[in-house]
This record gives C-alpha cells, sequence and structure tokens, in this order.
C-alpha cells in the first residue's frame, strides 16, 4: 500500500537524514583510483508505484545559505569569487557573482559544480582522474579544476558546489567545502 | 475553493497518493482563463531536515513504456511521429525517433514535452494563453503548439510527454494522451 | 531469406522508381486544409530483418546538379540567391553561397530546404499554414517563408531544395522547381 | 586632482543616494508612448581622467538580499517561482530557482531582469511598446512578459530583477517589486 | 591577359568610384513594394580568370570613421547607443559600445547591421516588408526594427551600419545616416 | 561498368548479410594503426536511378530494444547510466536517461554513439587513435573515451550506441556491447 | 607615398597573378618553423577612394568545380568523404557532404578548410605548430589536423579546401589539393 | 606584504589613480608562480549606501584610441591583426577587423582581451600558469595564447586587450600593449 510504504520510507530515511544532520554532509574524498559505484540513496524506488522514484535536493534556502558561507569564506581571506550550487540533475539552483570577482568566475562556477555532483568527489580529485582518461574533460558541462565539491546525503550526491575566481583552485575548493559545512549547521 | 482544497491535499496527501494508484495519471485539462497556482505535491519537504526536499520522477522504465505506447498509439493510425518525455526540472528522460517521422519532428516532440510540464496543462491549451500574453511563446524551451501533455501526480506535474509529426497537432496530442494513460495501467 | 528479400525489394520498388523517373520529382502542391498522413515510400522496412529499414536518399552527384540547376535558373533572371540541399534526415547535403548573394542567404535556404522536406510541401504552401497554426514556425530549423521545395520519390520526400536571395520568396521557390525538375531529366 | 574630484563627485551623488535611500529605489513607471532619453546617473565620467568612467552596481549582499526578498513575496502568497537579478551590462548576478519552480522559470527570469533594466522600465510596461514596435522582442536576451522590474539610483537603472513561475506575469512582478522595495530597506 | 582586364576594370571601375565620392554614399530608399534585383557593382567578375571575382570592402579606417561618426551623432542628442558595421558577407567588422547604453544595444546593433546589408535597404523600409512576408524576420541574424542603414557603391551594397540604444528606432537610425554620411566627406 | 561492379558488391554482401541473420551485430575490433577504407554496404546505389541511393538504419523498435538492453546489463551490474542509439547520419533515434546516472552521462552517451558510428569502431579503441592524430577530438560532436560501440551490417555501420554514467569507460562499453549483441538475438 | 606604394604593389601583384594563370593555385608548402608575414595580394586598396578595398574570392562555379574535383579523387581511392569551400573571410561557399561519408566529416570538412585559409597553409603543416603554441587549437572555427588546404593568388589565400572523412588525415589532405589543382587547369 | 600594501593602496588610493594619470596603465608582468589576490581599486564600496558599488571602465573613446593605437602599431610592421577591448565584467567594447587579417582573428582577439582582464596579466604569462593547471583553458570564454593584455588603473584590472592575426602571438602581444601605453598619452 503507497500510504504505509512511503511512511516506511521517511521514517528510515529520517535516520540517514538524521545521521547527516549531525555531519555527513561534505565532500567524500574520493578514490581516484578504484572509483566504487555511485552510492543510490538520493533517488530512491516508490515501493507503491513501479512508475515512480523520489530523489532528494536542496531547499533553495539551504542551498542560498551554502553560497553565501562560500562566500563568506572567501571575503575572510580577502578573496574575490563567484559561487554555484547545481542539483543532483545538473541544473543550477543558486549563483552568486561576488563583487570585483573576474568575469570567467561565473560560468566557471557552474562548471565545477556540475563536475562534482556528476562524479561525486571534490573537482581537485577528478582532476586527477585525468591522468588514465583525459578525455573525461571533453564531456559537455564539465571543468576539471579545483574547486567544486559535492554535497551529500547518506554518501550520495544531492548537489554539487563550485567556486572560482580565486588564485588557486586550492583556495577555490576550501571556499566551496566551507559552503557543503554550513548544511551540517 | 481553492485555498481550502490546497490544505486538504496537504493534510491527506497520502491518499491523493494512493488515488493515483488507481488512475490520476492523465493530462489536466487546465482551465487557461484562471490558472490556479501550480500543485506541489510532486515537491515534499523532507520534515526531518529542513535543508532538504524530495522530487518525484518517473523511473525511466515507465517513462520509456510511455514513450513506446505513444508510439503504439501513431502506429495503429498510421502515422510517423517522434515522442519525447521530460522530467519536471525539465530534463529529457527518453527520446524515440519514430520511424519515417519528420526530422523536424524530433525537437519538437521535446519542446512540446517540455511547456506541458512547465505549465502542468496539455499544450493545446497553453497555446490558447498566448490569445492574453502572446510573449509566453519566446520564453526558451518552449513550443506552444499541441502535442504536449504533463503526467501528474496527485494533480501535479511529475513528466511531460510530447509528440510531433503527425498532420495536426491535436493528432500528436492523442497519442501523447496515450502515452499517458499507459502509466495508469 | 536475406538476399531473396533485398531482391525482392529492388523489385517492387524499381516499379515506382521507374515511375519516378518518368517524371514524379516535383514538389507536391499540397492541400494546406486537409494535409494526408506523410506517404513512407521512401522509408521501407527490411522484410528479412525485423530489426532495418531502408531509406533513399539524393546521391550527392545529383544533389550537387539540382543545386547547379537553381544557380543557372536564377543567373537567367539575374538574381543572386544561395541553393541548399537538405536530405530527408534533415542533414544538410549540398551548400552554394552564390556570387553575390545577400548573408543571410545560405542560413536562409538550409532552413527552407529542411523545412520543406520535413513537411513534403514547399514552402509558400506551408507558410499558409501559419494562418491556423502559427506556432509551427517556432519549431527549430523551420523558415516558413516560400522558397523550398520537396523533394519526392512516388509521393514521399527523399530531400529538400531551398533557395533564398531573391527580392521575393516565390522567385527563390520557381528556382528551386528548377533544381527539382533537373532531376527529373 | 583624482581624489578631489571623486569626492565632488560622492558628494553631489550623496544627495541622489541619500534620496534612494529614502525610496527611491523601485520601477519607473514608464510611459511608453513617449520614451525619455534614459538617465545616465549611474554612469559617470570620471573628471580626472578622460579615459575612465564610473558605473554603480548593486553589491552581491544587495541582490542576494532583494532576491530572497522576492521569494519570501511569492511565498507568501504559496506561489513558486525562480528569481534573477542582472546589472545594469546584462550580466547575471544572482540567480534562485525556487522550489517546486517550473523549468522554464530559470531562463525567463534573468530575460524579463535583462529586459527591465535595458530598457529602464518594467517589462509589463515594456511589453505595451510591442503594438507599435513588435520586433523589439526579437532582441536577443530579452523577454517582453510581465515580471521584470529595474531596480534605479537617481531614476537611472542599475539593476534588473526578473520573476518567472507565478500563474500571471502581473504576479511575478509583484514579487519582482518587493524585491525592489527591499532594497531601500 | 590578367593585368590588362584588372586596369580596365578599375578604370571602369573608378567611374563609378568617383561618382561616389561625390556623394553617393547613402541608403538607398527602398521601394518595399516593388523590390528590384540587387545591384550587382560590388561584385565583379575578373575578365581574365573565370574563377576570381572581386568583392568591395570599406577599409577598417572608413568603418571606425563611420562608427565614430555615428557615435558623434548620438551624443549630440544625449543619446546612449551601441553601433556595428557589418561588411557586405554579414561579417563584422566594427563594433563600438557606447557609455552607458543599455546592454541589449550591442547585440541589436550588429543584427540591424546584418539587416540592411542583407536586403540593401534601411530596417525602418524592411520592417513594413513585413506586413506582406511576416517570417522574414526569422531568418537568422536579422532584426527588422528601425536603427539600420546600408552603404553603397554605386547602389550596391558594401556593408551595413547599424545602431541600437536609443528611445526609438527612428533616432537610430537618424544615427546610422550620420555614419553612413560621414563616409562621403 | 558501374551497373556490373554494383552487382558483384551486392552479391558479395548477401553473402555477408545472410551471415549477419545468425550473429554479425556487434562492434569491430578494430585496427587502429591501419585503419581500412570505411565499409559501404550500408549504402547503395539505387541501380534503376543514378539519382537514389538506399541507406540502412535500425527500426526504432530495433534500437529501443537494444538500449533497454544496455540498461538491463548495467542494472545488473548495480550501475547507474544513460544511453543513446544514433543513426549512420549521426542523428540521435533513442535516448534513455537511466535511474540515477549522473547528469553528464546524458550528453555523453549521445557523443559517444556518434563517435563509434563515426569511425566505425569502439570508442576505446577510437582513443588510442589520439596518440598518433590528438586533435581528432576536436571534431565536434565526438567523445574519444570508452563507452560507445558501432552496430554494423556487413561490416559498415549502421549506428552507434553510447553508455555513460558507470565508474569506468569499460564499464559503459560493455554494457554498450550488450545493447549491440541484443540485435541479433 | 600611399598611392605610389599601392601602385608598385599592383604592378609586382600583376606579374605574380598573370603567373597564378599558369598554375600557381596550389597550397604554399608553408615553413611553420619561421611563418611570414601573411600576403596582401588578395587585400587591394582602391586607389580612387581611401574608404575602399578590393578583395578576391573564388565563384562558386570555380568552388564547386574544385569540390568536385575533389570528390572524384577521393572516390578514384574508394574513399567516403565531405568536402567544403570557406571563403577568405572564413565564410563557407560550397559543401558537398560525400555519399557514404561519416557523420562528423560534413562539419570537420569546414573546420580543416576556415583553419587552412586563416593561417594561409595546409592543415597537416598547422598541425606542427601545436608543438610550440599548443592553444592555437582553441581558437573557435579551428582544426588542427590534416586535411585542409589553401587556394592562393599570388600566395595570398583566397579560399581554403577542407576534405573529411577518409581513414587518415593525410589522404583527406592529398583530396583537398586535387581540388586546389582543379582550379590552375 | 600583501596586507600592508592593501591597506596602503586603500587609503591612498586617490595618490595611485593620480599616479596612473601619470603613466600607470599597462599590462602587469604577473608572477605566475606566486599569483597574489586581484587587486581592488576598480571596485569600490559606496559609503552611503551599502548596498552600492562602483566599478571604473574606459570610455569608448578611450578603448577606440587603444584599438586604433594598436592597428598603427601592426601596420607599421606589416601585420595585419584584428583587436578587441573588453571590460571588467567581461563584456566587449569595441572590436576592429583589420584589413586582410585572417578569419581567425575577430573572435581570437576577444578571448585574449577576455583572458588578460579575467586573470589581470598578458595572456603570454597566463599561457604558462597551464603547465600547473591545464585545466585552466577550458574556462569558458578564455584564450591562453600571448596576445592580450590587461589595463589597469592602480594594478586593477579594468579592461583587457586583444589581438590576433599576426605570425606570433608575442607580436600580437606587442601591439596589445602599444594600445594599452597609448592610454598614457
Amino acid at each position: 500500500m503507497k500510504k504505509l510504504s512511503l511512511r516506511t520510507r521517511v521514517l528510515t530515511g529520517a535516520v540517514a537524514v538524521a545521521a547527516l544532520g549531525a555531519g555527513t554532509f561534505g565532500a567524500m574524498s574520493a578514490n581516484a583510483s578504484t572509483p566504487a559505484a555511485a552510492p543510490a540513496a538520493a533517488v530512491k524506488a516508490d515501493a507503491a508505484n513501479d512508475n515512480l522514484q523520489q530523489t532528494t535536493h536542496l531547499t533553495v534556502a539551504a542551498a542560498t545559505k551554502a553560497a553565501r558561507a562560500t562566500l563568506d569564506a572567501a571575503k575572510k581571506e580577502n578573496q574575490r569569487v563567484s559561487v554555484a550550487v547545481v542539483d543532483r540533475n545538473g541544473n543550477t539552483v543558486v549563483t552568486l557573482r561576488g563583487d570585483g570577482a573576474g568575469p570567467q568566475s561565473y560560468d566557471a562556477a557552474q562548471k565545477k559544480a556540475f563536475t562534482a555532483v556528476s562524479w561525486n568527489a571534490p573537482t581537485s580529485e577528478l582532476a586527477k582522474r585525468l591522468a588514465n582518461a583525459p578525455t573525461l574533460k571533453d564531456i559537455p558541462g564539465t571543468l576539471f579544476l579545483a574547486g567544486g565539491a559535492p554535497v551529500q546525503v547518506s554518501g550520495a550526491p544531492i548537489a554539487g558546489i563550485g567556486v572560482a575566481g580565486a588564485p588557486s583552485g586550492d583556495l577555490d575548493e576550501k571556499f566551496a567545502q566551507a559552503g557543503v559545512a554550513s548544511l551540517a549547521r
């Protein structure tokens, strides 16, 4: 019965969600040499109706909170960046063009976010995979440059946060991770 | 009354969902002159975590079933069409370019599906809205031409099915509705 | 057996093809108010293998001949035009940018050819259909402006010829028809 | 001397800015039939260096505040919309895809914002101009549909706010105006 | 002999060019109801080599002079516009984004210039042709809105000048004509 | 003589075609270092009309069968992928976005399919060719990454199947080959 | 003095032009390590009017002749290719999609032609320049892959011919050169 | 020390600006291995209104002057190039397609200018950064090829000048620097 199964799912899911309330938001430190199968927690079959599935997304309020935390982290280090939050389907949810950020930063941030959520790993990790598969970077919408981090629920990607504009991609990614971390508060 | 019905729906959403197992898939016969607020059943807040929301989608198996039912309906009337199924975020899930369908049909089908899910109404109804708001059709990704139908759960759109290639948009839409109907079986 | 069925097809088809050798190339004078189902002769199932179908195309030599005949017809009337030949899948086979033709003519010719083969009718006829279905013209790749003509085999479209650059679309279409006619010689 | 001239400008400008602190943010009620020359207060020559000019922009913090106020206004009326803030050069500064907003709303919001800042008027007013100049809407990047409002300083446009997703453009524009109004607080 | 024929051409051409030195630069006041065949003076066959033809273009110095004259004319009337000069092949030669011009003006100016050179008439005239051929405006690259003017040599188009950003297209076109006129000086 | 040579080819080809009914569907193990001329069986001249040629395509039913077989193969290994089937002209016939597949997989699958049919080889083989011709990958529409496989009739490509979303391209290609194999059943 | 130097160039050029009647059409064997300044014979100032310059182009008849010669050369070696001829401004003049050529060949041919005319050298030579300037290949419109050849008059590029579809770029370029050679006949 | 110098700059920014009247226009010789935080002088908060900031731009007159100086410098060395000036937001302000410049030069010049202003360094320097971050060049709008130079005020980028078409990027950049230098006169 639909109603029951749904309740069951919510209850069961709530455990994981509660857990994630305690810190499971964060970028997986992906093992580039042995990529595991992508976790599936964020996509669930609907037991009562074979035709349907549920997917998990950030609310726009949460995505905005993360994006602002990202800019705040950059501001503390006197860096000018742009930030984007992309959902698990690759659709952009929030963009903020930071004051004084270079014009290239706006698109770059979106592509980093897209890349992080696509492979469920920080783009600094993903960039290393190009050593073995250099044409990965030719996939449309991607940018294999540090600065993107996935947002995860129970290990599955539900969003990506991308940052661009700082002097190095590592700095960009530090700010993106600050955005991810803000979601656990 | 809209307000009441919405309240009712939220409280007893599970009931409605159960009902849909019994046949609520289908295209809303939208009242173009008094468009109501879009129903929200397909997007739910996650009670355990303010940061999250759930969205409902067709499985690819269901979307493929609907697309094939669409082509079968067209074949019975000796029409050559293409069909597309687009999810509630506008992302294409399934496309089938029918044998002998005109080259214009492939893109047109996608745009009709996108339009139907965007406004939660058949595109034959939406086309009538242009009388009052002719520039609606300038929104990127849309095609205000009969042949698209929304897939609904509890009145909320979760997908759109678009068809193109038959000699008239009404025929196209008849086939799209056959695709929608196949999901209730 | 594959071999036999192929022979059968060729023999059967040859009747139609022979007919077309006697003049069936030409643009259908479409009846815009009662569009019939698109003829299917140019797409055939393969009796020996359910997985396969055959489609008919102009050779590049034939398409070039038609395109040159088109430019010759324009030159006789001192008009500067561009011409395009598009196959039944909408792929451009030949383009010729005529000497002194306006810069808009090159893309316009391709779109007219695409439109003519998509609906199997001259674009002068198709433009009239906008009275009943004005948003047809919003389908990507199309241009509902006189100057395009379909190339037909047994009534089915196998290519489109589009012309642009003359002072009127009717002149453009006259030249396109000259291109079509050249294929019957 | 640069410093002095700048101070002079700031002081002079401060009057206008102070005024605008008291409510001059808002969409000009443009007189569509007699469009005046675009005000220039937001672009100033630099008296000390003929090569330079200054332009005025919203900070990303202000733009985010306005975008959130827009979504809040929509939420109060139970509408699901997306919002975009575009600067006076047409570059997008902030986008927020609202929970449950239709997929068409994201691009539409940006185009409405772009249109409002381009002509320094609400898009509901601009849409009326199409009666006299119907091809205005063919300019790339624009959407002549209610839902966009300019942000002004001393009457000059410094940004545009665009909203899409509500059942009518007038509702969209009401929310956009709420976003504009939030900047005066 | 190549050399002789070239000389001949130059001498013959020089008459026309000399004439145009005396004022033939300017936008043809096209008769929209009876468009003549496009003049061909700007494209010449090369008598000595059937394979070659010559086309006439503005130098970049001339195009820049015209563009600056256009902006100067606008400045005199306190209007903020952008201007583009496009050659007879539709390639942009010069663009100037005027101080304080709206963001929509840059692309619009190019499209107006492209349209004017394509049909060898001011876009104010061309816009009237839409009454008889409304889908002309669907040709890629065009904008049928006042503000574009052709540059002619012996009646043939060699460039287009497009202006956008003023409150009306007629004003835009007045400035474009000022740019054309500057070439005769 | 043209006709004779054609006959010879058809006769020879018929043997192969008969064979293929028994399982010759499959990806050619291309020899990357000595690429042979592309086989031509899938394009045939029409003996009765020099203007025409026939091309062989999968039916949409066959393409859908192959795409579903591909997803089934991935599901058995708990992988989430998208799949595309592209015809010999590069036009997409079927796309299926698998449940839970990353957003990058949809476009990547199409490009892999396009690449496989373009060079009539698995993309894992084609990727190796980049060692000698690194700019091959700059050709529009291509992706030189394992995961694509051609569908062949008598050694000639009639379609391509592309898969993306698994942790490695080799896995993707295994699933694509399962799709190819399904056509021989 | 400007006028004199121009005259000198014209006179000098004329000799070369005469020579080219005797066979100077052909691809320059560019010295990649010491690229000389691009020859300018194909662009001439107009002595009678400082505002004007003349550029030299192939007629469409010549370009078609070259394209057909290219396809004929390929056919002799049983290769299936597409060919494009692009003028000195980068505008495509002729395209022919060869029978049975891979779908990637059409765009690739245009890009090779564009590249050859842009740098006035065969693309096989240009590809070698990437060793020193690897990002040259990121310039829009280019493809640094053998198969393109410039058409020259007096050493200056007036067109490019691009070929794609053969198993190697060297073969493609051989056919392109056959097209160039046909212009000298 | 960065922090101090920044403080100093803010306090005495006017001095630096005054100094720039005396020649501080010029391209920073960026230290690619230790990129500093981007200077912020060109973006200022508005002390009277927290919502606003000021950005500094070249006037179109200044940008045109620089572009013409660039072409003049190229002409002196008999090189044919195109030039573009892009503002700090990445929007193109001026383009000049030089007489006889290759068709690839127009887009390349814009991308070089965009790249130079984005990272506030000459593109010859930026190209070296690819050694450590090779995917930087995949950011949309960029071209990491010598020929671009930033225009700076007090060390902050306010524009970029890009040049393309000369036989080497170093030559292109020399001309771009001549354009920058013209602004100090």
